[in-house]
């Protein structure tokens, strides 16, 4: 019985054989790829809509208030450059009170809110504020378009487990990691893969290996998932302790398909766990579960990570873990 | 021959096999999963898109109306505070009567109709302004979205039997259900799935079997179509009564999963019964079916739920149902 | 060698078997199905998305216009009723020139246009006004919506030969049609079934059986694509001649499946063709293909229903066709 | 052992099989298809919304000031022959000033700007100004939707290598082309498909193989992705040299289909590589990887189409190639 990698999938995942120098990781936590391309047929800059849709509330709404502003002062700039006096009802002796006046003007062209008391009176500035209304309906015409893009983006906000667990499972022992959905819509018909990467002393090289998983697929994440992994003698990781998994800089990238059910799109989660993100001889407590009113039975998913100490089978322990 | 689940498939849906005490449903009949999520982690308060998209059209119109009326009433405020003299023609002697100007001064100004009777005059007052029709822009943006969600959701309204019937099927019996579309839009690709909960009584634990279905998949929901679980020897309820579903706590969980032919997009209907929703001995009434103007058939769809009584075979009597 | 149905396999297509009298086909040469939900649980009046999304371009159009006018004239009158004394610049001594500036008025406020030349001055109807303008905003936003929802509806707007022919093929017969693409998009991974519906004399029940074809996907729409069923011994139609299909009041039912470039979304087109929209002993015409500028091929897809007649083989022919 | 196309699996692409005259490619470099269809049941026209979504940015924005410009002089010419004089504020004396007027007038009704200091007195002009903003509210909420169209299109901007490579591989030879991501996003679950159109001289008639592939699927376009089919004696370019793909007119057809994480699309990119884009003798070079900051890996992808020259094994030089 070959101690490594018998039986198993091998498994691309685009990321080359190469092994790169360092412990990087390949996913962040939160399922980001962990490589930044770059080069001179990248086109990261016109990726305008991407950057919209994914940025935070807080940036985004700040980036509409700061071009709401910069807009209007641009705008009352050449206003003020073509003459105040070009306009009905503006106070042209003061100089600041005039570049307000227009600003506010601006304002109210570009919202096209227009009350009117401040009016274009020449072609020039007419012109210009024929232009800025354009401008104005086109500018909040994206922003339609790009919060629609924001809220209707689907995302699967999977919770994982903060460790991954080496626990008993029926007479050996299995690597296993739990899931919730901490959101109040469905999800549905959800598949995992998991994928090891490891790497070989002997030929200096990566390789990525897929898991076979007790359950791959399930049809619903009511309460929670726990996907596992048994570590049987076909495992690649068959055998191994945490020492063994360290020196190999094992990486366990996860991988979740579900269907969300509110906007019936396919949806996907990515996540991975490093050699110390391996607790052995651990068992995930259960949560708590109390039927609620109305017949409901009410979860509370606060347990997700946590888990008990247990003992690994003996074979296990003699193996050289924990 | 066992009597127990032999033969069919076992299929985890993500609910756990804890037996969760009480005779509460997995399913309620329109579908929604009966389990609450709470925990600190659970992040329900966010799901402001899924909310806005799944309430009442008269909730809905109800929150606009009243954050309409919110919204003006606090930047009337702001008006009033930074004083109604700033306005052009405001009456300011009489305060209520200036309250309510500015109100409705706040309502031209979200909605960005502007008439511009009533205009701000100072530099404080049009800064509030300019904000507030931002505001009302975006706002007026994220209704847009979600009114397009709204209307874009893909919703396979299917209409389900009020109750399965065990009736006469080739010899054996059948349990059968029976669904329809009751929307002018037409369904596709029809699947069909089955899966039925229920108590093991000696190691108290629950079990879900996938029960194999006479046809699992169709091609239009044109008329209707019902679905045939044959209770053959291989069936986990083979030779079971209606007391002993009763005493199995058995809950038949049905996921329909179609094609919406208008928004091509897949859509997904659930629904469950339990075993007091079985009727044994009942066959379904057919559909009036009538030929209707330029060629086209007609058929009523009311007797979905409607059943004869029937007798059925000896051997199944013998097994003691009814 | 049975001459019905051999091997072929059964296709339920939720028509059900029931033989409804008359020559009514299932589905209408566009593809929309022919038959009529109705019925107390029938909801087709809720439907108003999709009455909006699939009604002719005219209709629409005339639908806003006539609404807009509805509603102004509505909010005229309640204008008019709470006194056109209530608005600025409204001329009052004459009631048909004042019911029409109120009118005027009103569309200025649904558009959020708001002149502000004719203003309201009471809270009474600036009330009013503010109602319409918010309800002038969510039609409009509803307006984007379904605008859009129109525009990128997925449609495959599959083009079909008139009629199916029986042409020869590899030295037995087969029964062909031909389909193209008329519209300036690529279709990818094209998808055929065909279904072939007939009468059983001796049973008086009709059944639907699905037709092996040559060929039941292709990668690109580029040019036509000839739908090929070879007639070999185990077709259903085996054969027959073209009474005895009109006898068996046959129809087959088409349905593409195919991915829009464009869009990317998957997109589906039906079609039916009857006993008497069967041609035998013809065989379609070739296209004209031509080289055009820049290295393309220009193909004239004019002639995508037009055939000549040629000879069936010998046994076809005995078998009593023509 | 047959020279030509031995076991490899045949594959219609929809060209049809017809030799059509010239070097013509079958798909442009930009993954176009290379035909055009026409003929009187063509809808080319009808397309709008296609032609909007892929128009550059350039000809879509000046398509908007052109529209804008012509629909305001349209309606200042209507406004104008219903006489100036129905509107107040406006210079009746002057005809070029008045159209100026009625042409500013025009672009604040049609953007519902509304400043109101001129507005419309009679019916007549009233009317005309109440069609125009209701127009105005429906070009703008079409826009919105092309507008959203554009920037939520999926589109897999892949690169490709400029040439496709034989290069030594596990002791034979591969025929290799590279793909990379230029974008910020992430492609998972990459499918690849590469198709050899070929011209038996014999026949006269094109074939369409699909080749086989090293890996056809992977999970992640992280870096880059190397296409390799190994061309052993079941290749059906076994053993031929330039001189032979050039004088089989060979193009191979590449198919990328993969996931957007963004907008979870299903996306296709197409390309291709005709005889003369092979380079025999050569090597993919290495990209440049380098550890970024925060434990990143950092690649430069401009060594996309970059190779250098190898020697081939024997057996390949042999066969006549370079």
């Amino acid at each position: 019985m070959k101690k490594d990698t018998v039986n198993a999938k091998s498994n691309e995942l685009g990321f080359g054989s190469k092994n790169v120098s360092g412990r990087n990781r390949f996913l962040n936590k939160n399922g980001k790829i962990n490589i930044r391309r770059k080069g001179k047929n990248f086109m990261e800059s016109f990726d305008v809509y991407h950057t919209l849709i994914n940025m935070s509330w807080i940036k985004f709404l700040l980036l509409i208030v700061a071009s709401y502003i910069v807009v209007n002062i641009i705008f009352a700039g050449v206003y003020y450059y073509l003459g105040a006096k070009s306009f009905g009802n503006i106070e042209v002796s003061d100089p600041v009170k005039s570049f307000e006046d227009l600003f506010f003007f601006s304002a109210q062209t570009l919202t096209t809110v227009g009350y009117g008391y401040v009016y274009p009176k020449t072609a020039a500035v007419s012109s210009v504020a024929a232009v800025e209304s354009l401008i104005g309906l086109l500018i909040f015409a994206i922003a339609t378009g790009v919060l629609y893009g924001r809220f209707s983006k689907p995302n699967a906000t999977i919770l994982y487990s903060e460790k991954m667990l080496v626990a008993p499972y029926k007479g050996i022992t299995g690597l296993m990691f739990r899931i919730a959905n901490p959101k109040r819509n469905e999800l549905i018909e959800i598949e995992a893969q998991v994928t090891v990467s490891m790497i070989n002393r002997e030929t200096n090289s990566r390789s990525f290996l897929q898991l076979p998983l007790e359950l791959s697929r399930i049809n619903f994440l009511s309460i929670n998932w726990t996907v596992v992994h048994p570590i049987d003698e076909t495992s690649p990781i068959y055998g191994m302790s945490q020492e063994d998994l360290l020196a190999a800089e094992v990486e366990f990238i996860i991988m979740i398909k579900a269907m969300n059910d509110t906007y019936s799109q396919t949806v996907y989660s990515r996540s991975s766990y490093v050699a110390d993100e391996i607790v052995f001889g651990a068992r995930f407590k259960s949560f708590d579960i109390k039927p609620g009113n109305k017949g409901r039975t009410i979860v509370d998913i606060t347990a997700l990570s946590e888990y008990d100490t247990v003992e690994l089978p003996v074979e296990r322990v003699a193996a050289g873990s924990v």
